[in-house]
């Protein structure tokens, strides 16, 4: 019998019960499901911040801590865990991210604010955009996510520059800088940047002041990321001074967004609630229990955590 | 010496003068340029409705006739035509038109207008789109537009339907329908409807009550085709009564649309001002030279128009 603790809030609970016994039926394993913490001889943990659970050590009998979620910047300092750490790597949430970032991207890039907000009856045919083979595009995170969206935007023609930590082998159709003098090559060409950065001790308050000086004048700011890759007094100094010409954000450093905050009243900033990738029932329940699978297989599990580097 | 009348407006010419000559020069060909419409010893005329010709008889050494535009509906009943009639296909034309479909597409499909338009400090963060996976979109029209329209969004993962007056062969990925019977069914699963039909005798008004009663309730259609395919008033009814939810249109039965004309004060319709697909003097000016080249070397000429079926 395979104990699982799903760890997690009440609310994800409900969210995520139905499909989680669906999945782990399909396996044809033999298990159960408890969402109470005194199960202290527990196989597996679905893990996320919100069940409130700090110190592994207890579990004695404890194979594997499966996240519910992506980002597992609340867990990779646990020391209390001593079994392998999973990410949560959803098809589901890398499809919804390329279609948030695609989206705005285009929003941006065909200036479509303009025509949403202003039905003036004034016909300006004047002017129109370039066309995506003439607009550069960064993204900071060749991650999965940070991948998959170069991906869909290198194949509507856009000229996408990535760059990460370390560097990675060659990726068709992008240009690929990483360290640190990657990073300011990469921002030069960003006229439209993209955060996808994992939330480390090295990349949080990366978009200080220094580094938003080094985007192109009037350059477009996407953080579906972690609201904490950015200095927000820093962004809000650029966006007045025009340096940036408007950010779009999906994630910030307090959840909900304050109501008082300046980021929901700057006519050049677009607050999004968090939407931008948001974890299926059903899909994220395949990947759990197909990993509870190959733990059980003796197979090693997918998406582990490097949890030296945090990530 | 190649003799060449440029018929368009004098704007036009200001905008083509130079591209012109330069993908002229770069043929080798010995050729003059003129915009005199008494040169009727012209080869080839470079055409635009703007231009004002009309009487195409009195040219008794022509070989062709290149549009500017990739619409010729102003031409194709011409009966003083006698020679070769070509459209416009500009890769720059394509590519301008897949971004702005792919671009409202996923405003629509993401509902970006909220976000744009309400910015009041609520985190509304409890719904969020479907995948594009689980989006029906059709698309009426698979010629060189359309088609590239279509692939551009099922590479995005939507579920795309095409329709076309005749069979098409399979196209990857794209559920095709023809004939009547098959629009219908085409229309049926439009969560939202592109159209890019060409303008002719059998689509001109397609778009009226009937067919707007086929597609599901609460639909969203785009419009960068042609303005008459729409009957206006048939459309602001299925807005009026929630059938249509939205309709983004770039075309119009009168360029530009008349200050007073009901669409500019509807809040479920965007006018935009015939931006989505420009033409771009550089690539369409290779594109004409490339035909005089293959004129002048008997070759066929690329991307002639079948007068029988109007496009």
């Amino acid at each position: 019998m395979i104990k699982i603790l799903f760890s997690a809030s009440q609310k994800d609970w409900e969210k995520y019960k139905t499909e989680l016994i669906r999945a782990m039926n399909d396996t044809k394993l033999v298990y159960e499901i408890t969402t109470d913490l005194n199960c202290l001889d527990a196989n597996y943990i679905i893990y996320a911040p919100s069940g409130g659970l700090a110190d592994f050590s207890k579990f004695r009998s404890l194979k594997a801590i499966l996240s519910l979620w992506a980002g597992v910047e609340n867990i990779t300092g646990n020391t209390t865990i001593k079994v392998p750490l999973c990410r949560m790597v959803d098809t589901g949430l890398t499809q919804g991210m390329v279609e948030w970032v695609t989206g705005h991207v285009l929003r941006h890039h065909l200036d479509l604010d303009m025509h949403i907000k202003v039905q003036d009856g004034v016909w300006r045919n004047n002017t129109y955009p370039p066309l995506a083979s003439d607009r550069n595009i960064t993204i900071l995170g060749l991650g999965e996510l940070g991948l998959s969206c170069a991906k869909a935007l290198s194949n509507l023609n856009f000229k996408v520059s990535g760059w990460s930590r370390g560097q990675k082998s060659n990726i068709e159709n992008i240009k690929c800088y990483f360290g640190n003098e990657g990073l300011s090559e990469a921002l030069k060409r960003a006229e439209i940047l993209i955060l996808l950065l994992p939330l480390t001790k090295e990349t949080t308050g990366l978009m200080d002041e220094r580094m938003l000086s080094k985007v192109p004048h009037g350059s477009i700011i996407l953080n579906p990321g972690r609201g904490h890759l950015i200095n927000d007094s820093a962004l809000l100094n650029a966006i007045e001074s025009g340096q940036v010409r408007h950010a779009t954000l999906d994630v910030f450093e307090i959840e909900p967004l304050p109501k008082d905050h300046p980021y929901w009243v700057s006519d050049n900033v677009t607050v999004t609630p968090h939407i931008a990738s948001v974890t299926r029932a059903s899909s994220s329940c395949d990947v759990i229990a197909k990993n509870i699978l190959r733990g059980e297989s003796g197979e090693s599990f997918l998406h582990l955590v490097d949890r030296k580097n945090g990530y």
